[in-house]
């Protein structure tokens, strides 16, 4: 069961509480209390096992492909947070005895999770146990753990076993050969992994400091065996003695910089590794949690300064959930690396990257620290590689991204068969890596948002032209001619609504193509007035002037489909001629894809019914480009689309919240918002149990900031609407435009807006231009 | 808890039981009352899921190998019996609510496992719960499982989830790739595994069928996921009602016959094994049952008539035991498989074939069941391949046997790497596979057994005379001339007790090698006499004429150590000299292996302490050839031996219970024979985790005919020396000589043998030589 009311004092609204343990519901908080930093992501699953657990370590970029028929993913490494405890001799869990005062809290604001019940043993001992963990953000590879456990009425018997398990596998496939393992001066357990494809090299040391009442206590015995290493340790505790254990564990890897690219050789990693594992374990938890706090503190907190006033505490705590794990997802130390849809929580889709960073994610990075935002964009540079294998798999030009990515030169990663279908008992064929094509322009749509919003000229110059460029010559080439009408056609894709297969002339796709090639024009005239060189060069790799007749020649010819007689854009070619059935059903339902309990996805593919935002996405990229799309037309198909739309995609309800916004229906956004929150957070105990949802948790930073302070980019300028929500006093928060920070606050009667050093931005607020100088504040 | 008096009736000591349950000793009754037939072995791990549970099914000679680093093993193929039961939605465990009238029970004369209990759940429901399930011997493919729950005071909601979870590893290492997962009808679940480095594939079908009061219900939901697929089924029972399952699964793969041969594709084989799962979902449960109970009827029980009365039923129990576990362990049905040192129960030695199947299981079916023992031998015969790529490899000539093997032109398959040192730190070096050699000579002694006792001249002539000659080549390559003492040495070896790596001149070892080379010479001798032209094939193939000269001069000139002044033959060059310790300690463990909590193994090499019979062996095996040691040797070596032997190996107390009786020391050898009966049945819930001790099995039945009855193989006689201990009054069994069946009964006061149709056959009985015409019966 869950609180998120149990933050006091300075940590009001910054603490995630469960208060009742279940062993069947243990999904939720393994993966909304997951501790990251970027470089790797640890499922918070519990110290003592249960049978439902999932216990996952993930290193991003650590990509391997287990074998056929399987493509490839992030393995999950050896686990070092499982601790065996017997009391008496028998096996210490929740499920049998008492347990009283039990609660488990993430700390948002230290990246700490905390959990401290009181147990008494099917024998009558009562114990109070406390276990502490967190992942290192001011060292990367570092993970404490700390467990104290009190005996309160008898004398007890402990015994626990802890150690390094490399028998975790990915739901069954196992990505890594077994490699040596090692026991250093009796205490520094070191087990090496494999993996058996993509030859990536692993080093876990753990080391273990175990007091009783402050007194070391050394481990009894010794153990390796298959995967696997470990030690046990023996205590007899009175009442009144409290055992404590430190566990301190490292890891690296052979592709971690800089050793990836020093030609470090292992033996050389190895020692690091160890020789950095013994220096953590003289500073020993208290003090490596203290140097992490305050790179939290920094790093995170004070950068992103946000605030909001709410009359529900709730709000502020899943914007700050929101960021602190934005902050656990984000690579933000190598530009080789995406973020997965699930994070790094989780072995949902695989640790494969999506649209989702490009349109839910990175905004909040180009909004608020380029410097990530740089780093993610720069990763679907180094994606150029794959998604020009890609296009000429499929006999296109350019680069046509995949719909899942995971390492840049991997290209299309998206697994080919899915649940099953309840017609013919086989495994559902997942066409999106074939057929769903939009990804290509959301990431020229990405690097168009970011160039606008830091001026980003470095960027542009090494990795951004080339990226618009590459993208329109795919779209160019991907065109099909449609004689009868004389214009040019996308037929046989999916678009962001996965409902529909096989569509021609799905609105998001084709609108979004047209914006990528109008985008390489205006970047190649562009350079041909301010940049002759670099487009020479440009020019030289990518045959431009032979493409960019071709750009203007099709993009005007693209067929863009326009609103009908009720202002409703059609979503693809036959959509609006499909059967519509009674959705109620599915509409109510607290599980997401329950229409697939009585239909296949064949059948699906003809009814009038949407998984996820569609045409209202397009609105709100694309009226950042121009304002192609009035308020009217957003209203006639949000009230078109909406009643048809399961949300069965986490990306769909911030979006709507947004467009609800823009519309003028602020309650309405207020309540999607919180159901955008609530997917992750909220008292669902199921929907997080495959991971986090990353790009709902980026759209509920877009859903207030986009959507309640109404910041918007829309083609060189930034503009505000602010609308707050009537829970909604007051909201505050830094951006940085062109470079510099910007700080807005918002209230329901106000906008002030604060620059750096007092400098001159251009605004436009509720429709009007105006500059702000330094400081503007206007009443609304 | 486990009891071992619970048959009554028609079942008196047919049944294994355990009567209370315990959710941290799951491994003593997986594997004791784990069911085989031979092709497979399933693991009896409970139907509901234990976090400690070790889940097996194996089929025979699958072997695959994972990667570097590991060698090949069973692989542990997708698991059909766990069952997933919520009771008003929580999950069922035994661990929480109420179990009362609990009872698990192999029953040994039914090869069927059966458990039940009555369980009140947390909300105070009862139900009364019974599992059955065997592996059929009728047809190899098939596992029938049976559910029934009954409601006893209240309405209450069952629902399960069962398919088929190729989700399992072998301890973290996944040997199949992803298979195609199917639903056929929505009712027969198919899933295919592959094994990723040997290229075997697998299909395993299931199907249910459920009711509820006797009307059928259908599966509720059908899910496939990664490696996964299964149905959930849904029921409402008032008091009063049953529910009852069948769940009939199948298994084929590439390699079964005759398949392999006939080149069948892989979708006839899928069509094969469906079209058998729907016939036997025809005929259901019961009925494929009462052909699986005839089969063990007539196949087994009927067959090897074997009977004693005991005070103690625990020792007919215990021979039936045996029995069992010799059937259901045995590849009677493929002669290209062998006999796992743990059986098909458990991981424990990866399904390899040691020693153990020639000295400790083999005579069981030389004597009883010469069919399988001509399989078993020829599986060696097969393995020639393997053994002379592993002489090449070590520059050696012939066929030099692995010390373990798989598949039999795999070769060598022992790991390197085993437990922890407690002095390094690192994994202990395995020096088996290098320089344990004694196996190859252990095979001779099986061949020559094997022959003497079956008289079965079409196997010499085919497999039998080259296994011998080429193994004789091997030792006449890998002696050692020592210019000193001017005669043949071993160096560098370990004997059967490996305590002593990188001895010289172990006694076991070359006093076989030494038979070997004799026996070939034998052999070679023989065949010039009776048999030139099939001399003349095999002297083409091996090169006799050069060889035989060799065996001649090598075997004269090899040093067999010889009793000293207190009739002690030295194990070793230097054993004799070691330092001594107190073993007290060792020797009272109820745990093996405790030795290594104290000491390494360099350190153990330097100590007179054994791990299992050496010496000993070696007289109760060359004894059967000739009547090299008399009883003063044997009992000076016993009471030189035993003291300092940990019995460490699990084929050692059945070793050391033949030998006492050899020396008269029948209670004695009682006593031993219980402590070898008990290392798999008996009170301790932790010696069987990894499997049972196929060896100690075979040795139990020894210990029982060979010790007691004293029924021995000498030169060309069948001869008896039968000692009954107090307990016994009486024991009969049958035995074949010569191909003909001969019965033979013993009492303390006489012994009567009858052979089939009145033959006559020659005897020695306590020394003196006669004749059996027909049936002799004598007084002792």
């Amino acid at each position: 069961m869950m609180d998120y009311t149990l933050g006091k004092g300075k940590y009001e609204n910054w603490i995630v509480s469960e208060t009742k343990f279940s062993p069947d519901t243990l999904g939720k908080c393994e993966s909304i209390m997951y501790l990251g930093n970027g470089y790797m992501g640890l499922r918070s699953a519990t110290e003592e096992p249960y049978l439902k657990e999932v216990r996952n370590l993930f290193v991003n970029g650590t990509f391997n492909k287990f074998g056929e028929g399987e493509v490839t993913e992030l393995p999950n490494l050896a686990d070092v947070t499982r601790i065996d405890i017997r009391i008496d001799g028998e096996r210490f869990s929740l499920e049998l005895g008492k347990t009283e005062n039990y609660v488990r809290q993430l700390n948002l604001k230290n990246a700490e999770l905390v959990r401290q019940f009181d147990w008494t043993s099917p024998k009558g001992k009562i114990l109070r146990f406390r276990f502490r963990r967190f992942v290192s953000l001011e060292n990367l590879h570092l993970i404490g753990m700390k467990m104290e456990i009190e005996s309160v009425n008898k004398p007890v018997s402990i015994s626990f076993d802890s150690g390094i398990d490399g028998r975790m596998t990915n739901s069954g496939s196992q990505h890594f050969l077994e490699g040596e393992k090692r026991i250093f001066d009796k205490q520094f357990l070191q087990l090496l992994q494999h993996t058996t494809e993509s030859n990536v090299d692993v080093v876990i040391n753990s080391a273990h400091q175990v007091t009783v009442n402050g007194k070391e206590i050394k481990n009894q015995r010794m153990h390796i065996d298959r995967r696997k290493i470990w030690l046990t340790f023996e205590a007899e505790l009175n009442p009144g003695d409290k055992l404590e254990m430190e566990k301190i564990t490292n890891v690296y890897t052979s592709i971690d910089r800089p050793f990836s690219e020093e030609g470090i050789s292992f033996q050389q990693l190895r020692d690091v590794a160890l020789q950095d594992l013994r220096d953590s374990l003289q500073i020993g938890y208290d003090g490596l949690f203290k140097k992490h706090v305050q790179t939290w503190e920094e790093r995170v907190w004070n950068h992103y300064n946000l605030h909001i006033q709410s009359k529900d505490g709730f709000d502020l705590l899943s914007l700050r959930f929101a960021i602190y794990h934005l902050t656990a997802m984000a690579p933000a130390h190598d530009e080789r690396m995406g973020i997965g849809a699930k994070a790094l929580s989780g072995e949902g889709y695989k640790g494969h990257s999506f649209w989702d960073t490009e349109i839910f994610i990175l905004p909040f990075f180009t909004y608020t620290n380029p410097k990530v935002a740089r780093s993610l964009l720069t990763y679907r540079y180094l994606g150029l590689e794959g998604a020009r294998k890609k296009a000429k798999e499929n006999n296109y030009e350019g680069a046509m991204y995949p719909w899942e990515a995971a390492w840049p030169s991997d290209g299309e990663v998206t697994p080919v068969w899915g649940a099953v279908d309840i017609v013919t008992g086989k495994q559902t064929k997942i066409w999106s890596g074939f057929i769903e094509q939009h990804i290509t322009a959301d990431i020229a749509f990405a690097v168009y948002q970011y160039y606008q919003i830091t001026g980003d000229q470095d960027f542009m110059n090494r990795y951004g032209y080339e990226m618009i460029f590459d993208t329109a010559k795919f779209w160019a080439s991907r065109l099909e001619w449609d004689e009868t009408h004389g214009r040019y056609h996308i037929n046989d894709v999916i678009g962001p609504d996965e409902y529909k297969e096989h569509v021609n002339n799905n609105a998001f796709t084709n609108y979004m193509a047209h914006f990528n090639l109008q985008l390489a024009i205006k970047y190649y005239e562009k350079l041909q007035r301010e940049n002759q060189s670099l487009l020479k060069q440009l020019n030289e790799k990518l045959h431009l002037e032979k493409a960019y007749p071709l750009w203007l020649e099709r993009s005007e010819k693209l067929y863009l489909p326009q609103p009908n007689a009720d202002l409703v854009i059609p979503q693809d070619d036959t959509y609006l001629q499909l059967k519509e059935i009674d959705l109620t059903k599915y509409k109510q339902s607290k599980k997401v894809g329950t229409l697939f309990l009585d239909y296949n996805l064949e059948q699906v593919n003809q009814m009038q019914v949407t998984k996820q935002a569609d045409v209202l996405v397009m609105f709100y990229l694309l009226n950042q480009v121009e304002p192609f799309f009035n308020e009217e037309v957003k209203r006639a198909n949000f009230h078109y689309y909406e009643p048809r739309t399961l949300h069965d995609s986490s990306l769909s309800l911030s979006t709507h919240a947004v467009l609800a916004n823009d519309i003028g229906e602020t309650e309405l956004a207020y309540s999607l918002f919180r159901r955008a929150a609530e997917i992750d957070l909220g008292p669902f105990m199921h929907s997080s149990d495959h991971g986090i949802h990353a790009a709902s948790i980026g759209g509920i930073w877009q859903a207030a900031v986009c959507g309640f302070a109404g910041l918007r980019l829309t083609g060189d300028q930034l503009s505000f609407h602010p609308r707050l929500p009537d829970h909604w006093e007051e909201m505050e928060f830094t951006i940085y435009w062109r470079g510099e920070p910007v700080l807005i606050k918002v209230t329901k009667s106000s906008l002030m807006i604060r620059t750096h050093n007092g400098k001159d931005i251009p605004l436009n607020v509720r429709g009007e231009n105006m500059i702000c100088h330094g400081e503007l504040e206007i009443q609304l």
